[in-house]
């Protein structure tokens, strides 16, 4: 067996909890790269060497932007009060602060509007739930080109969704205009070598891959199966054995399990988000 | 000036259309490719190489997911008729048809719905905007890993958005429950060496990047900069050249330039998203 197929094989493992004798995966480094990704949440004080900002914003912007329209920014923190607030928000995740770069990334409505009032024309589009979704998917496909490019340097990172418990808290701490959600936070640093991030197992394919039409019987025996390779997982990174299938329920069990996030309906439209 | 330097100024200039010989960007061969980025809509008929979808659907599965709920799903749609139809919802983009295969990524809170029934437990938080914007940042981050390793593999694709014009007729298309959003579609095929595509410039950095705090000062030099690179852009193209700024308006004027997706709040209570 050569050292790519055996890459290849425990690469699959580690993602999916079996063996891939049987498939025939197109495979290559950058493959190997994205399989291999972990959220870290452990790392090293060091600053980013220099330029790295600048490349991995570079990598945002290639990726694509629906109808060009680049309805999204980028706020780059490293101030430790800034970052100290934002990790309040996020109910104290301590990566907050202690990372040395925290990206929020923006689903930026404003530049539009401004755009509109500079040159008098109207901009009741962006009134709509529709154009919110624009800008939150421009947003998301730009951050995950930076988590490919980060990755590739050695670099690691975690998402901070949380940043959504309280848009108007975020809003006041990066001074955000009407018309700009922080959709995520982004941790950034170099890896604690001493607290190893280790690769999260997944749902197999066949529960997520349709083909042709969606199959919507829910395949039970893979997601018990699932729940044990987590349980699993969890026993091995010494975190508590909730398996998925009750912390996933948990997570979605009413407006009470959101985290104030019930209430982000109602602090978009005080952000000036039209959501028709 | 060696010819990794030559290359990273290249990408830079073709990104946006100034040279980089002042800045230290990190860089290396991933970086390069994400730079090289470019939408493909012209496609060679050839079917893809065997296990090209298990690699993407594996790239896709190892971006971060929010509280690895995993709220997505993808259809692989490769029948003829299926494509047509899909490319009907999209104003008769042709490449819809042409691509041997179309991705649909799917916002999927069906699963959790049928689980929490399968498992008698509440599923109440599935009713909230902020779990609809869950699934579609999972389903944009999933979209874009695969993008970025069928890209190292040699291929091209193109992000269909106008799958939003008419849910509910993807839907039917797709055989897709309730609870599901199918938030674009994903073309993907061999590029056609006959009509190359271009790397598309972007806004400059200092446009979308903010240090610290939001500036909300609209950067007009800038933008009128970019709308002119843009317009030499379209006539190298053979496009006509219409610039950003008038496009961009053009695009967000108002509910009739929404392409019918200034109905996409009510198709999506009609799907069964609470949206609350």
């Amino acid at each position: 067996m050569s050292g790519i197929e055996a890459g290849r094989r425990e690469a699959w493992r580690a993602r999916y909890g079996e063996h891939a004798a049987d498939l025939e995966l197109a495979w290559n480094g950058v493959v190997a790269g994205l399989l291999a990704h972990r959220s870290v949440r452990a790392y090293r004080p060091d600053p980013l060497p220099p330029g790295t900002l600048e490349t991995l914003v570079a990598a945002a912007q290639s990726a694509p932007s629906s109808s060009n329209l680049q309805t999204w920014s980028v706020v780059a923190v490293e101030d430790p009060q800034a970052k100290r607030r934002l990790s309040e928000v996020a109910r104290g995740q301590r990566h907050v602060v202690e990372a040395p770069l925290v990206l929020v990334w923006l689903a930026d409505l404003s530049r539009l509007a401004s755009l509109g009032r500079a040159e008098d024309r109207p901009t009741e589009g962006l009134d709509y739930l529709e154009t919110l979704i624009v800008g939150i998917v421009d947003a998301a496909l730009a951050a995950q080109n930076a988590t490919v490019a980060l990755e590739s340097l050695g670099l690691g990172s975690v998402y901070i969704g949380a940043l959504r418990n309280d848009p108007e808290a975020v809003a006041d701490i990066l001074g955000l205009p009407p018309n700009v959600l922080a959709v995520f936070g982004h941790c950034v640093g170099h890896p604690d070598p001493e607290q190893p991030a280790a690769v999260k197992p997944r749902l197999a394919q066949g529960v997520v891959l349709h083909r042709g039409r969606y199959d919507p019987a829910l395949a039970r025996a893979a997601i018990a199966e699932y729940d044990a390779a987590l349980r699993g997982f969890q026993a091995e990174q010494r975190m508590p054995g909730v398996g998925w299938i009750q912390a996933a329920l948990e997570r979605v069990r009413g407006p009470g399990s959101l985290s104030g996030r019930d209430r982000l309906h109602a602090a978009l439209a005080r952000r000036g988000f039209g959501l028709k």
